[in-house]
């Protein structure tokens, strides 16, 4: 890999230059890079300075690159900087932005300071971003940017040659053109290659693909996501509730959303809110948020496991090895039914469990739990009798072990799919719904049996 | 969505069709759809049916119709299928495929079937899967493909553009062109927007752009997916040691890419093989084979758990209420370890954890780890304390939850970045080894420490 680590060098130099507040220097390093490389660079180098320092360059930076430095930090992180900023500047910054991007920040401010700044922009830059405002951030249509080529049936291939060359050079790469009718109905999509090779008389309405792939508005952004993957599309075209287009996910958005995507499902599992917008440069304020009131919710189910236990107190008090042996119970069945979690989630996710039934899968589930069970109990039981020398524990052990293995396979498969039927996310709580319950019936099933079994154990 | 509903009943009707065996039927329902959309449902349909059906059915389709089948469908899917064909079916089959797909496939073949298909392909098509079939599956030379377009810098816009249009029409998009020397070294790229603007007569070396990105052959898929998701790149070229164009990673390529690491971080976390074949689709012994041995490592982990259990057996012989707590301190533990887990892998996949050192981010969660677990550690020493009226105890198992807290950031932060250093995968076996970390330690803190105060925990 050759450019990136030239780049990461003069990156390290930038970023020297900007401790010590000289920007000049800093810009004088970025010059020498390409255009498109100068704005990730100067954004990286900035991206790594503290707020007061990113508030106090940012004015002085020319629109362009401040609007290039806030479309590549995060939201939250370009939100904190916006805020700081007066009216004028974040004005005339977001006049430089993709409306997309705009309307992201403009979401995060106080409504009045939001309004105060449509205020002062450009009419027409805030006629374009006002729309988008409305569409919730996870949807097609907060997704979307509305700064798009379309074409008409009746151009000739030269004619749209034409309009893409009148086109603003700074926009996003559009590799699909779609083609729309008098009233805006999207009715047809060609792609550039098409449009390079076709003759140049011919028109659009005789070489355009008319089978297109398409979003409603508020269609939410995970199904956008397994659409862009099953179908391999470079950008999906988002129509409002009677057909119109009103809008395009381009490619930078659409890698994005996979990725959103992803990182929600990993924090579903680790029960971290699935905020794709938290990452390991969110504000300490954001992580507590995000994080602690899923400990909160960990320390009730794990309460309510230790309840299930403190049944069983007169049983431990008789026989204290059991201590040692309850949390193998309830680990062994915790990690196998995330194992299903996993597979469940990402099946959901890449749309797979929409292409067959889920019975099926949760048969299936069970069954290899019942092979794993027999498996790891065995072993488990063996060990335990080994270990202790009571024959009995170790039946009591391995019966536990492949009842949670079930109970967890069930679990891990029908919780997922019934938040999805419902319409939630299949990642959220479903891990911590989970454990609760390898944790609470992994307890129950072994110190069940165990006291059911006292005589021989002790 | 309008679109994928009409498509998914015509999907059902085909899917019935197969399994009355009516090819014709299946056949005439997808000659409704346009062809783009024909392939993938006819290969949603098959890819539905059991192994004989499919090795039935894959012959009497003509052969560019089965290759879409083969690459629709998931690798060991395609693999199990390769393997039932004749050679001479198999043959013509990988000669309509792309490269990439058709040496992945010979990939999964015995040697010996492997080299007879090639050995009966078009040798034109085998030579170009050959040098393919050297690479690593995960590796930027095996997810490249060798059949793309390249353009010559003293090439005019016109011929460029005439170029691109004797190609095949069958190819992949490629929305970037790259062009080379008389050397076949890399030396610019050009969009096809740009192409498609600039004027005729002008040549490609004066509209190129110098600065790529690129990857060399045994470059891991994991950077090629930060470059890409970095630079929103919608194709990646692919160069051997001496700066050589050897291959393209294309768009369809670069989202799979994306998503097997992201597939590949959840498995990590959840204690399966970083494997992102490995699906709702995957066979059953694939699927014991990837998951069983993770829980037997998760149960050598959990019986060292229990040997810390075991050396306070005494202790717990005498407070019995002990047994109830225990599990409580570990798993809040292991679960405040698995949320900085989760953020420090995302983190290190989308290269954000390049971007800056790691130390600020490790003190960081080490000090959100004391504000959490303070916060969690009172609340659990108040609710043990209230529900026992033992005042020691809530004191010994606060302390023990915030110490746990502290090892379980340490653990989750530093486990992931060290196997990234050591040139590993940062998500494999860094969940096992945090959870065995906070299971021992969670254990050791609260059972040591009740042990020194047992005389007021009675």
């Amino acid at each position: 890999m050759m450019a990136p680590v030239e780049i990461n060098n003069i990156l390290e130099d930038v970023r020297v230059a900007l401790e010590r507040d000289d920007v000049d220097l800093a810009k004088l390093l970025l010059d020498n890079l390409t255009p498109a490389k100068a704005e990730t660079t100067l954004a990286e180098a900035i991206g790594d300075l503290d707020l007061a320092e990113q508030t106090e360059l940012l004015p002085q930076l020319d629109w362009a690159e401040a609007a290039d430095v806030l479309e590549y930090l995060d939201e939250d992180e370009a939100a904190e900087i916006a805020r700081q900023l007066p009216v004028e500047t974040l004005s005339e910054v977001l006049n430089e932005m993709e409306p997309d991007e705009a309307a992201d920040i403009l979401l995060d401010l106080d409504l009045e300071q939001a309004n105060a700044v449509l205020d002062t922009m450009d009419v027409e830059r805030a006629d374009l971003v006002r729309p988008l405002m409305k569409h919730d951030d996870d949807t097609a249509g907060g997704r979307m940017t509305t700064k798009m080529p379309i074409l008409r049936r009746w151009m000739s291939v030269n004619q749209a040659i034409a309009y893409l060359r009148h086109r603003s050079i700074d926009d996003d790469d559009h590799y699909y053109l779609y083609v729309v009718d008098r009233d805006q109905q999207l009715i047809g999509v060609i792609g550039l290659r098409e449009l390079i090779i076709a003759s140049p008389n011919v028109t659009i309405g005789t070489i355009m693909n008319r089978e297109v792939i398409q979003v409603s508005v508020d269609v939410d952004q995970r199904e956008c996501a397994q659409l862009i993957s099953r179908y391999e599309l470079f950008s999906l075209p988002v129509v409002d509730k009677v057909g119109k287009l009103v809008g395009v996910i381009t490619h930078d958005d659409l890698v994005e959303v996979i990725e959103d995507e992803a990182t929600e499902d990993l924090y579903g599992l680790a029960n971290v809110s699935t905020d794709s917008d938290l990452d390991v440069f969110s504000p300490t304020s954001v992580m507590i948020r995000k994080r602690l009131p899923w400990l909160f919710l960990n320390l009730c189910t794990a309460f309510f496991a230790s309840f299930v236990i403190s049944r069983f107190e007169a049983t431990i008090a008789e026989v204290a090895v059991l201590a040692v042996f309850q949390s193998i119970v309830a680990g062994l069945g915790g990690n196998s039914g995330t194992q299903t979690l996993a597979i469940i989630i990402r099946g959901i996710a890449l749309g797979q469990l929409e292409l067959r039934q889920s019975r099926p899968t949760v048969l299936r589930e069970i069954g290899l739990a019942i092979v794993h069970g027999i498996c790891i109990g065995i072993c488990v039981g063996l060990i335990a009798w080994l270990w202790k020398g009571i024959p009995m524990l170790g039946v009591v052990i391995t019966l536990a072990v492949i009842g949670n293995f079930i109970i967890a396979a069930t679990a891990g498969t029908l919780v997922p799919l019934t938040l999805r039927k419902l319409g939630m996310d299949p990642a959220l709580a479903s891990s911590i719904f989970l454990t609760a319950t390898t944790d609470s019936l992994g307890f129950a099933f072994f110190l069940g049996l165990a006291t059911y079994f006292l005589p021989y154990l002790k």
